[in-house]
């Protein structure tokens, strides 16, 4: 579970090594400290965004660029005014002198419209390009900085606040080269920022141990009183992290027919409503095709995503989600890009996003939002069990030479489940470092 | 231009060495050759899709399998009637028992319907989960195979001929792990499937040399009077490619002020109209962004992007296309998944994505289509002065592991371009051989 090669690089001898023998050099990665400083930040661009960003920011415990400091922590422009290819050049003009300014671990966010949301042919092409530009960004920046590109539906432009906070810290140390989405949605504020979800409750499937186990942690300290559910089998780690949160434990076996009764029932009689519900709960069963055996491929499909539907089914239909509710499903880089010995597996994680995007519109009527995230690869007791080289692969092919925290997903999920983040609904968000992979 | 690599392993010591020593195997791929034979096709599944597609097979020249063969050539699997996670089985019990069957260099087509389309979320949601099936068998097929999944919208059930003949035949060997979709449309079937575009015109940008020279070559083949268009400074080479095609050179500046308008003029004045238009020009001037200068910015944006949006909007707004005209732009891979050096190029590249998604519907409207090509790692010179080890990374890191050749995104915009592929608009296909870089 450790990178023994970063703390290796990071080490005195390490460091001397790493420079004169050209190694990958993973960069220590900036991660949420509660109060940490930050800054300062520079805005730019003159879109209809800069105005209600510059107004969040002013809020933000962190410092604005006064345009005087040598280096920056975030640098963040509103391009949501190119209206035209020609007018991409405001790129060039806003970062090319300043891009080197950028601080390591920091920030560059890049403001558009949706595509599909803008009037003309030529808009969209121009905000549709700015995927390029982000992403290589994302290629180009190093020293565990991050580069993102958040698309403004209009009429939205109040509702970023949750995210911009979330891409600005160091929760999201392991997402970048991201394209985020936010619609019109009312926002609900909360009364303390550390801690959004104070009197709410989250359930987290396959909470036992790994990410499971991190987005419990992660959500209890926002505030949340989080149900940690698991098979029974895990029964004494289940404990073990319900007590650590403070939660409940709540042995299920999801697949189980009586599963959806059982769990409603639950919520119905404990607690109302569950506000946050997150699918974490996945097994993986690798084999190429050919030899895989057919309990294999059912299990892995019935756990990864057919026990989801079913779940969400009753949760919606017995509206056992609280007014503001929201789900969170764990989807994966291999159900995007598919992966070799994975094609149970990649079939249940496509399938999720599927789920996430085809439940998107049903959900916001009622005031709900669903979103993914798909964790690259991420430093678990699974990923340490790999071959060596396939593991060294992983972890350094992505724009931070390094493998991914639990945490760093379960930070994603408590953004996405955020009161304030009701203007995000129906998005996949890779928590990959910006993995090579893809499709 | 040469993969000296593959051309070692091909022969009889490098053979040997690459199997002894675990190294990259990169297979022989099955190109096109005119009336090659192919066979056997095994056809699986009974959605919606069966039956058309058993009518269209029946008249290729190909065998269908009987059953009893050990070996086959290709397997298409009709996965439209499959309306909820539970049935994913059906994908699991096809191709099991047979996937070790496939020949080198085969072919295996899952055909859906597009998640957008279904009528049920449990429906869409399935659907989706297709695309992790197929890209993750195209990364376990190996030795040359290719997997795609083809979603084919509700009415278009006669419209996917051109596109099952491109995915079966060698012209699509360097083309795996993609997602095609097909909408209804009027299907203008030529009298003579190996030469589609007789009597029509098609005008090449970029044509001189390299992927454009190679997209001129396979439309003349095709049929096509070929227009080859490049800047005056490669007038020598330029007319040696047009003689080569026996079509018409033609010298033009495509980012002067007057350009659209000349363009026009030729067209209306030399061919009435252009049935195919080529967006293949391009340019790179990679350099990290501060240090990138505005010039290196701004022309590849220009050349790449600006252009051909002029040019589109005069073939348009003039009705310089014939009645089935087709655009097909060259995107990139790196416009996609970015690349480190290359904000401008991406940029450009992402916005030509862009630029086809944003007018698919409108030249719909006009019985045309726009779709777009994006070329992973191709050998060209271009690649051939990449440093060793960024080339033989993009020429293995890909499930052929090797580099495409020209033809290859020839043979793509061939079929695109082919006066039977009205349904397929709005595409955006990688000429990748599954690479593995991505979004």
């Amino acid at each position: 579970m450790t990178d023994r090669y970063a703390t290796f690089a990071h080490s005195g001898a390490g460091r001397f090594l790493v420079r004169r023998l050209g190694l990958p050099d993973p960069p220590k990665l900036r991660r949420y400290e509660k109060g940490a400083e930050f800054g300062p930040v520079a805005l730019g661009g003159d879109g209809r965004l800069a105005e209600p960003t510059r107004q969040i920011l002013d809020k933000l415990p962190i410092s604005l660029s006064t345009g005087a400091e040598d280096r920056c922590a975030a640098l963040i422009f509103d391009a949501s005014g190119i209206t035209g290819s020609e007018g991409l050049g405001s790129l060039y003009e806003y970062f090319h002198p300043i891009v080197r300014s950028l601080l390591p671990s920091g920030r560059l966010v890049v403001l558009g419209s949706p595509p599909e949301m803008c009037t003309s042919a030529r808009e969209a092409t121009a905000q549709r390009a700015l995927e390029g530009f982000v992403r290589s960004m994302g290629k180009e920046v190093g020293r565990g900085s991050t580069a993102q590109l958040v698309y403004v539906a209009p009429g939205a432009e109040e509702a970023t606040e949750s995210t911009l906070r979330f891409l600005l810290s160091g929760r999201s140390a392991y997402v970048s080269g991201q394209v985020v989405r936010i619609g019109p949605a009312a926002v609900d504020v909360p009364d303390d920022w550390d801690q959004p979800l104070v009197g709410k409750t989250a359930i987290v499937t396959g909470a036992a141990r790994g990410i499971g186990a991190a987005i419990a942690r992660v959500l209890a300290r926002e505030g949340a009183h989080v149900v940690c559910l698991d098979v029974p089998a895990a029964g004494e780690e289940l404990a073990e992290v319900a007590n650590e949160v403070k939660g409940t434990a709540l042995q299920l076996d999801l697949t189980a027919e009586d599963a959806p009764r059982r769990l409603a029932d639950f919520i119905a009689t404990r607690h109302v409503h569950a506000d946050v519900f997150v699918h974490n709960a996945g097994i993986t069963r690798d084999k190429t095709l050919g030899r895989m055996d057919e309990g294999q491929w059912s299990s892995v499909l019935d756990v990864n995503l057919c026990s989801q539907e079913r779940i969400n089914d009753v949760l919606l239909a017995e509206n056992l989600l609280g007014g503001n509710g929201r789900i969170v499903s764990v989807s994966s880089v291999s159900g995007i890009a598919g992966n070799r010995g994975q094609t149970n597996y990649a079939t249940s994680k496509a399938g999720v996003i599927g789920l996430v995007q085809a439940t998107a519109g049903a959900v916001a009527e009622h005031g709900l939002t669903i979103n993914a995230v798909a964790p690259g690869f991420i430093e678990t007791t699974m990923t340490a069990a790999m071959p060596m080289f396939v593991r060294e692969g992983g972890r350094r092919l992505n724009s931070m030479s390094q493998g991914g925290l639990p945490v760093d997903v379960a930070e994603t999920i408590a953004w996405l489940a955020h009161p304030a983040s009701g203007g995000v609904n129906g998005n996949v968000i890779r928590v990959c470092g910006q993995s090579l992979l893809g499709a």
